[in-house]
């Protein structure tokens, strides 16, 4: 069987190129060598995230991020907006309750996305709201936020739009800056092709100011301390030195290639996906499809536990299936940084015909 | 020039045997393939540790675990005994009074251990105390604390030993269930042998008790839910899939050598280097040498940094400076996990001799 491929929305295939860095004899971290690979990493994420801004590295997951953002950026007292339409709104939602936030939790069905419109009004009932919490790409039902649009509404108002991308970041089309986002949390294991292991927090003026006046206790990610340390190429504790030096690679092949043109990739093989699975006469999950990955409606009668098995015990190809109430409903077919190619799309789609074929729906021949 | 070799108290050198599998293509992390991995690793920690209770793994760097354990044990109202005598034993203590906790500091000078007499008269002046913090392996002092003499007044009382052996963890001996600590903080980047990036918990019955009282907010630490998710072979979030990979290999290996093994060699190396360095009239900094690191006080005239510039640049040899006050003053010459062998000691030797020379020292010619 070939290689096994990995069609998950994170943890993504890793490249070779990536991998072997993470294997280089060990170097310590308070060296000239170190500062000058964290001095390159960060001034390159500062490009993949298209921010002036600081972009600020974790060792921990994801939601080490989400929280952080919440204990460094917030009060206990603060009225926080929820914008969730899946299990990972939910989560940064949940998170902020769990600081004991006034938390105004706006909820879609899953499979939508909240309008600009949606957001607009929600701010206008809660003018007091110190911050908007909302997904970038929502891996659980394979929606994307319209980011930009909602951020015309928030940009120039003191509430803090904190958009966690820890999914979407180099598969959607993100720009920091240009639309004004204050806060944008990411991930190493999705779009940036890296083992997971590592968060991102990158903060930008709004944001910062509202640092000082965070009165909730916090340690390791502390992002004053964070960013003093960021200020002489540094970190304040022991950095995750092997998986830094893969993301150095990792961010010069974003950059080899141009944020734009991995946006394109991702949009042009999230077109493919979904119009196979259309010619398929099947139906897709998101009405605001992201590029990062397409979630599919399982028809009547297959479930797509089952589906899932064949791909991966007859192709070598993995997908992930619905999590909670969709389980057994929808197959997520990431097409996700390094595996986001048409070939693996393809290999992806022959796999999924025939799981079809073998659970019992009827797929026409394809290509 | 031969390979560099790191002789620093974290990260230290990782065997090749351990990198390989960092590099491994990646893998997704709900899968029968990773929860062997998951069930493995989480039985051999317990044999490491050597305890029949959990040990939780979590994606971050030491400080990471020391915070858990405050946010996750402990209450804002507690009373909390620290106990510190050097750099990490501060840490612990400035992260239970940044919670708000009555934390009672009991110091020593820098270089001095706390006897278990001191230990056991700072709880009867304190009989209040929930926690006793306190370091195994102080590495900005290289002193070792009497921990299982210290456990004696605790085990049967309702405190809890809560002991930071982040670097102190598979160098100096610790039978964590025999002397009856209650929880034991660890770092992948020492004695394990693994790249930084992650950090472990193990609790006792006693600390698992503590985990329902405690009303502290947290979110992307807390126990409950880490252990919870350990009954069934998994994480609550992604897991640092390629670290656990590489932890699954440096727990196999420091099982083959068996645990009293591995405290011998670092006893025997630890006893080389003393030796070596008494035998050039040089004092040692530490009154209660830890197995793990040497600490050498620079006589008058002689700066530690350039000592260790000579050592790097001339023999590709890496020893760490002493911190704050100690900058300058004294060398760190750490014979850690990997890096613990006789001849990789006589190699550190050397390049410290011959750096002795170059900046002003008439060291003997050594065999």
């Amino acid at each position: 069987m070939k290689e096994s491929l990995l069609l998950t929305p994170g943890p993504t295939n890793v490249p070779k190129r990536i991998l072997d860095k993470t294997a280089l004899p060990m170097i310590h971290h308070r060296t000239k060598e170190f500062q000058a690979v964290l001095e390159r990493v960060n001034a390159n994420l500062q490009k993949v995230f298209l921010t002036r801004h600081p972009v600020m590295t974790f060792a921990a997951s994801g939601t080490g991020a989400m929280e952080a953002s919440i204990t460094n950026l917030l009060c206990q007292s603060d009225t926080v907006l929820s914008f969730s339409a899946g299990k990972w709104g939910e989560r940064y939602r949940d998170i902020a309750k769990s600081y004991g936030m006034d938390v105004k939790s706006l909820e879609k069905p899953y499979g939508e996305a909240f309008t600009p419109q949606e957001v607009e009004r929600g701010l206008a009932e809660n003018p007091k709201a110190k911050a908007i919490l909302i997904t970038h790409c929502e891996t659980s039902t394979a929606v994307t936020h319209p980011i930009e649009a909602i951020a015309k509404f928030t940009r120039d108002k003191p509430v803090l739009l904190m958009v966690d991308a820890i999914s979407g970041l180099a598969c959607d089309p993100l720009r920091m800056d240009d639309w004004g986002v204050d806060v944008v949390l990411a991930g190493s294991q999705k779009g940036l092709m890296l083992p997971p292991g590592l968060a991102y927090v990158a903060v930008n003026d709004k944001a910062q100011a509202a640092i000082a006046g965070s009165q909730l206790p916090k340690y390791y990610f502390d992002f004053a301390e964070t960013l003093k340390a960021m200020k002489k190429n540094d970190t304040p504790f022991t950095p995750a030195v092997s998986l830094i030096r893969a993301m150095d690679e990792a961010l010069a092949m974003l950059l080899e290639e141009g944020m734009e043109n991995v946006w394109k990739r991702h949009a042009q093989v999230a077109d493919f996906v979904k119009k196979k699975m259309q010619s398929l006469g099947l139906k897709l999950f998101s009405k605001a499809p992201s590029n990062g990955l397409t979630a599919i409606i399982m028809p009547d009668g297959i479930d797509s536990g089952n589906a899932i098995k064949v791909m991966r015990d007859g192709h070598g190809v993995v997908m992930a299936d619905g999590q909670g109430e969709l389980k057994g409903k929808i197959v997520r077919f990431a097409h996700m940084g390094a595996a986001c190619t048409l070939p693996d799309a393809q290999r992806g789609f022959d796999a999924f015909c025939d799981a079809m074929n073998k659970t019992g729906f009827k797929a026409p021949v394809h290509a």
